[in-house]
């Protein structure tokens, strides 16, 4: 297999690389400014899938085509680790997230080049794999700022007002295992096993400075974020995404997704605000309901994803549109009206959330949900939404079981890390 | 989409079988003569992938082309279920597993197309996918036969004697609840959704007769059956599955996999036995490892997967080549050596296992390892293999944590069911 966008194989391009670049010390400092002469062009599109840049004004992963697969991690920062332990991290994951997103081993000597007497800088489980549209999304957590009222890396004046653990909302269940963290990685690609690669390989590189404190795999795209992707299905079966901010409506990425210069922490305007939330599905008492009252409960028809107020899949919905008997078309307590913007004063979020299953639980049922994704230009937006869905229909079908709020700094410059705004 | 095979809509080809066909009553008889007039064909290739059949002498998910995702369930009888049970769970899987190996629902009305005041038949989340190469495979377990003594379902008489519970072997760790079962399904995609929706539609069918005991999803195939598909990394880093039995050879297989005429159960001749191990791996660990005792533990080279007895990956092992000191090239305890049939009485084994991640432990590591599938004539065969692994350098790293063993019936003929040779 070859890296498409240079014709190169990966063995070939390593080797390019090796002469100028240096082995990535593990553990060490890096240098991001490798990263930067592979990394830096606009998506490249080949036989393997895209290849998406690490570098630029944005993160990647955000309004990039939704990929097929998820890694998704949240680290906690070690107990002894020091700002320069932060900085070196951050710089490291960068150096090495341009390498993984380009089809390239983490480091130069990667998976088979180091020395025979010394552990490999990469597992090597990705060899041979193209980039498979690999994007990794980096994101920092209101305790890496301040945790038990300790500044512990000396950012504590830096944390934008609007970054803080979200509100406990009606109906939660949440794991304290699966919720929060320090720091997190959205690893997104086409091919799971190099989702799980890029994940696999930062939290070694993390080795001694950060742990991860939960993880999750996803598949199934829930969202989609171009007008040519088809929308998906989530477990309930019913289309998922048919309403999302698309990633060329640069109106609403600017008004909904985009943190803007006036918002607050300058480091952090053209960045966003990643909300994650680990949502189970009660899979068999939904099954059970009548087909009907499944769409009563969405406010959409199962076939086709039409709202019950009529139209097709892209039809707007009308709210106030009632039948001859006064009721109205879609419910009062159905998921797409409470979910809407009309009711929500305008508020619209970016979606990016798969599908899991975790196996079987021990009562012998699918540990099955929706890890939902989404970025916006503050939490207030999700949280606003969240706490309009309390009374939504579908609540009984689902649960809150992990939850995660973080910032995510904009793109890193070429040479740069991603999150080097905090600390200039 | 469109099911290629046929050129039709999913919802044009439900339509078309509505009329002769009826609906499958959940829990009740279904009836496996209507899948067999679209599920009889060879597999046909089309441009989401091949659609493989389902009704033929052998079942499919055994010698086809090992896909790129696994869902592997296993299922227990219910307590008071019966024979009559038995039967038509068996006769109402072959029914759904029919329709959807083809890219339909489960049933003529489906996900959408039954009344609006009932549950729909089918779950509804693969609606408009392709068939994606969907293979079911059933096996029956040891229980099925007898349990604790008992003969449940009038059977025990026709257990074939090779059909017993695995022994122990050294570093087993199996846990109780994933391992054992009276029935197993392997649902192989190309799309996890598609393996997923397999399981949880078979699981609603079996609902009051069995349920599922322990299921595990899969990425990343680690073994290959077909001589044009590249061998896979498993999460170690190395190829895996290079000496794999292929699907064209004939001899081979007769030898190793199918069960024979004269081995002895009758209604078992033409199918196999079914191994599956979650093998856990102790990542952290490993990746600490040299990139030279990497290599010394398996035998090969990591990055071509050559031998070290020299050449390239599909060169036979040399097992007595030694380096200019007499040490054996291929270490005494290499994980190759161990597993080769000249050490095993020529025994071989056909591999069809899958890379897992399970997220992360309560200690921060991945919860990863290798969903170990192999078909093989008897259970005898890897019973011998495990046992000359016993003193494997690669024990150190890996952990069996769930095991099964399970007879695999041949193929249904058209319009009959998977296991009736059992009840004839």
């Amino acid at each position: 297999m070859t890296d498409g966008s240079q014709g190169l194989s990966r063995r070939g391009l390593l080797g390019l690389l090796g002469a100028g670049a240096g082995g990535l010390v593990v553990g060490g400092v890096g240098g991001a400014a490798v990263g930067a002469s592979v990394a830096s062009a606009s998506a490249t599109a080949t036989e393997d899938g895209a290849v998406h840049p690490f570098f630029g004004d944005r993160q990647s992963g955000i309004t990039t085509p939704v990929q097929d697969h998820l890694h998704f991690a949240s680290y906690d920062m070690a107990d002894d680790a020091t700002r320069e332990d932060l900085v070196s991290l951050l710089q490291d994951w960068s150096y090495a997230a341009a390498r993984m997103t380009q089809g390239l081993d983490v480091s130069a000597s990667g998976a088979v080049g180091g020395s025979p007497q010394a552990p490999p800088d990469d597992t090597g489980e990705a060899l041979g794999l193209p980039a498979s549209s690999l994007t990794v999304t980096f994101g920092l957590g209101p305790t890496l700022f301040e945790k038990d009222g300790a500044d512990r890396f000396g950012i504590a004046a830096q944390r934008p007002a609007a970054l803080v653990d979200l509100p406990r909302f009606v109906g939660d269940g949440l794991d304290p295992m699966e919720t929060g963290g320090d720091l997190c990685i959205q690893a997104c690609a086409d091919d799971p096993q190099v989702a799980v690669h890029a994940v696999r390989n930062l939290s070694r590189i993390a080795f001694g400075r950060a742990k991860i404190r939960w993880s999750q795999l996803g598949f199934g795209r829930t969202s989609k974020t171009t007008s040519d992707q088809v929308t998906p299905r989530n477990l309930f079966g019913f289309k998922d995404g048919t309403a999302n901010i698309l990633a060329d409506d640069e109106d609403a990425l600017r008004e909904h997704v985009w943190v803007a210069e006036g918002d607050g922490a300058a480091w952090l305007a053209g960045g966003s605000y990643l909300v994650a939330r680990k949502i189970a599905m009660i899979i068999e008492q939904w099954d059970r309901q009548q087909l009907a009252e499944q769409g009563r409960i969405i406010g959409r028809d199962k076939a086709e994803g039409a709202p019950l107020s009529g139209g097709e899949e892209f039809t707007a919905l009308d709210l106030d549109k009632r039948d001859e008997s006064g009721e109205p078309l879609i419910d009062e307590a159905a998921h797409v009206r409470l979910a809407h913007p009309t009711v929500n004063g305008g508020v619209r979020i970016l979606r990016r959330g798969y599908n899991y299953v975790n196996g079987t639980s021990e009562l012998g049922r699918l540990d099955a949900g929706l890890f939902f994704l989404s970025f916006q230009r503050s939490p207030e937006q999700f949280v606003r939404l969240q706490r309009s869905l309390s009374t939504d229909l579908l609540s009984e079908y689902i649960r809150h079981v992990g939850s995660g709020v973080f910032a995510v700094p904009p793109g890193a410059a070429d040479g740069s890390y991603v999150g080097a705004g905090l600390f200039a």
